[in-house]
């Protein structure tokens, strides 16, 4: 997935003192300055390619040609960094990618409004740019691209991407600062009309993570429904990365969030802490969409990767539910990830071996609350 | 209600020092660790009984056999706390309780697809378990338990509680820190379809505070349509209090938010400050939805508990105006309080006499807005 | 506009310090206490009309006779100031005034159910209040008036007036912090039904600026349906501001906002920052409404006010796109701003050649995104 990657140094933050409060973002504001962290940033170029998923109606972004995946590779990115993405179009069809958060031109805008879309079989080239936060004339701070955003098509069978969103075309992108807590996985979970990454259930994704894991969720709205995202036994802050920044931080804190068309957000949590290990719902809270095959699974193995007490009983009655509007074609499998930094520990989630650690990731692990 | 609670220490938060700034969560996470305060928790145990309505098709969650109420006993704890809820199920269906926001394994998860539920006339024990936020390894904090949450059936009629929750089976959950100031009374508001509480109006509660009581609002959203809770004359910032941190807090300020399925938030007001008593309106602001019936009466009386001029022809107009959704089955009257901590002031409001002490609120409110 | 204005002094902020942090809040707060910061606030007595549009069964609100405009007039205040409103009523229908976020007693709560309106051609005035935080006994702040607010009628054709908003009674609201930046320029974005500003596409609203201004949204969203506003190629905090307290501030930042009946936020960004300038798109992020005409453009011109190249073309291609919904009845020209303290900026945006002064604002773009 490298192939083109500009800059070799491994990028992977440093945390020396974790006990000294929020370090590296700090480090970078203040000694450098917003410049020079975007001129430090990495330029990253990157191929995609819009292709019909085999033997279906539907398309999808990808990483070879012929080879889509819905939703598309999960890009990640340091704010400073660039993605120049080539995308390939391989259907007949006119087609776009348009991002979420990060910065660009009307060229890479990818709305035929500014004339920026790929016409059936043309490649075109969309640059992809982030910030970080700068501070302003009071003394207050406009915003990085720090987030968790989302990219899709905007020029598929109309000026909207509405077809195109219909087809399959969206993806995840997530923006982080130095010294975000990097997760041993990310899932991508899309809610797309009444599907959850164009699936219903009992086809929707099963999300594995051990206990003790650092997982992330990122979560985005698509088509023209109202939902709300739930998730089992785990919760959040809604704050840019679901944590607080002190023991007094008022920000709220939450299990279900409104996911309107367009909207995206994202968090990490400790997979089972203090609840243990076995089988989580997760589904859309509107009581027609999760009567309708909007839940999935997420499957929280023992530290070991064990299957725990119950869990394969649960996933067996899952499994037994049909849906009437289940999916009539095949799911893609879960997509790839690619970084403008090729260390990120994100981007060895995906090579088998790696991504599970549990002696990395045990130590976030807080299981005193059974202790009572 | 406290027949069987296993602690009898006064835990009710003694704040010394007002003008230090937050007080009793930096304490209680600086001394002890969030280990400690887990261990110090109180586990009560509580049983809830869960009925049909006396000559109706609805079904409620009550605190005695035969007399459930909609919305359901609020709960209420302190982080670190346990509920050890004995469930009883006098229905003739299968049906189960799960909260938001609190920890609980999965035999505690209240799905069907976990096979937590309680068969007809069966008595089932669920542990809920709370927790303080902890610091990760980058500075950041993993958030703790306190928060305004919710609690409702998972599997009456289907997986995922559509048909419990047009029953009735609902309530309001709310965990604590050490610190947070304590309201003189709670209000919980479900909006579930077109309904509030299970009523429209003019049948929908009529919520009553005397002038400069702190009083709080508990949202809660279910069932399949969009809301937005708005009240009239009053605000909040939309933290996990309602209260900002410091004078320069950037929180957003708001006095009408989403309440879609799920979803749930909290707050607290000084009723009438600075605009005086009279009978306020509360409502969805979904014009459809006001229009039909989804409004009621915040009535702020005199500080003395006396009624306000005009209030009672505000509230004679209201009474006067049926809509065509009316519900045809009669209300249950309000839930009362259930708390881990028998000192909690909410649990007090309940006793008459003592909710209404306006010395010991009026200290909370500011008439200077009039000055002017 | 200005015509009966009680305090004649300037009360622009001084920012002297840019590089010290948060200044006037904090001065504001500490020196003199919200009751002395309420009592220095201005009165302003405005007259508001509401009229029928001519030509049209519209009916706005407008600052002079027969002149309406949809939305209504933009209202500034500071926190601590007061507008004293005289409705005159020159329609045939019953119709009020209803604010959110600022105080008001119940003879000035704009809804019928408090006998609060204006009866055809007759006239009636509102007071509104602000003030600003002040401490609780915890050390917390309950909030203060200042953020993104809205007014509209809540007596037209019924008691939550729906009518009346359809008709096009609705405006902006903003309550400042002293200290606040002040943005060029102010756009007010309502969504209602299927309109924005009570337009379709293409006849939706265009709103200019120059590269590197400061320029403001004020969303609004009425009506019954759930929406969504994105903006493209420009992003903000989820805060009160929009801005950021601290580069390590945790807050959301987003690109795409839910936008529900009742809900509004606000938020400033520098036109074209980093992107450059150009014609972007604004939209509600439900697909079937931007399909149907829900979206307008965002138009950056250069520094020196020149048309970029292809925002021409941008633009025709956009009003070459009608859509079947769209209006039938001519739009009113965009709303004229009044404020209590008449030396605010925003007021002179009304004012040719002296809103586009981009020596002023130049200093908040940062273009350093480009050097990589």
């Amino acid at each position: 997935m490298d192939k083109k990657a500009k800059g070799g140094l491994s990028r992977r933050a440093v945390l020396a003192g974790a006990a000294a409060g929020v370090v590296a973002p700090v480090a970078v504001a203040s000694a450098a300055g917003s410049s020079l962290a975007a001129a430090a940033g990495l330029t990253r170029q990157l191929t995609l390619y819009a292709d019909y998923v085999p033997g279906t109606t539907r398309v999808g972004y990808g990483l070879e040609p012929g080879k889509p995946t819905i939703p598309g590779p999960l890009l990640e990115m340091y704010e400073g960094d660039t993605f120049e993405i080539e995308l390939v179009n391989n259907t007949d069809q006119r087609l776009s990618i348009h991002p979420h958060g990060v910065l660009y031109d009307t060229e890479s805008d990818g709305s035929p409004f500014n004339n920026s879309f790929n016409n059936p079989g043309e490649t075109k080239t969309y640059t992809w740019k982030t910030r970080a936060a700068y501070q302003a004339a009071n003394g207050l701070w406009m915003p990085g691209s720090a987030g968790y955003w989302h990219y899709h098509d905007h020029a598929f069978g109309g000026d909207h991407g509405t077809v195109g969103l219909l087809k399959g075309l969206y993806g995840g992108l997530i923006v982080r600062k130095r010294g975000d807590l990097l997760p041993s996985k990310t899932f991508t979970v899309v809610f797309t009309e009444m599907w959850i990454n164009h699936q219903t259930a009992p086809d929707t994704p099963i999300f594995e993570a051990n206990l003790g894991q650092r997982v992330e969720f990122l979560c985005i709205g698509h088509g023209s429904l109202m939902h709300t995202f739930h998730l089992h036994a785990h919760r959040w802050a809604d704050t840019r990365t679901g944590m607080l920044t002190s023991a007094t931080d008022n920000a709220p804190v939450i299990d279900n969030k409104t996911l309107d068309p367009g909207c995206s957000f994202g968090f990490q949590v400790i997979a089972g802490d203090v609840v243990g290990p076995g089988a989580w719902m997760y589904h859309c809270h509107v009581q027609q969409h999760s009567d309708d095959g909007m839940s999935g699974v997420f499957l929280v193995r023992g530290a070991d990767g064990g299957m725990p007490a119950g869990a394969q009983d649960a996933i067996d009655r899952f499994k037994g539910h049909h849906h009437g509007t289940a999916a009539a074609e095949p799911p893609t499998g879960p997509p790839p990830t690619v970084a403008t930094d090729a260390s990120a520990k994100t981007a060895k989630a995906s090579m088998p071996g790696m991504a599970d650690m549990p002696g990395m990731d045990m130590s976030d692990m807080d299981m005193t609350g059974h202790q009572h």
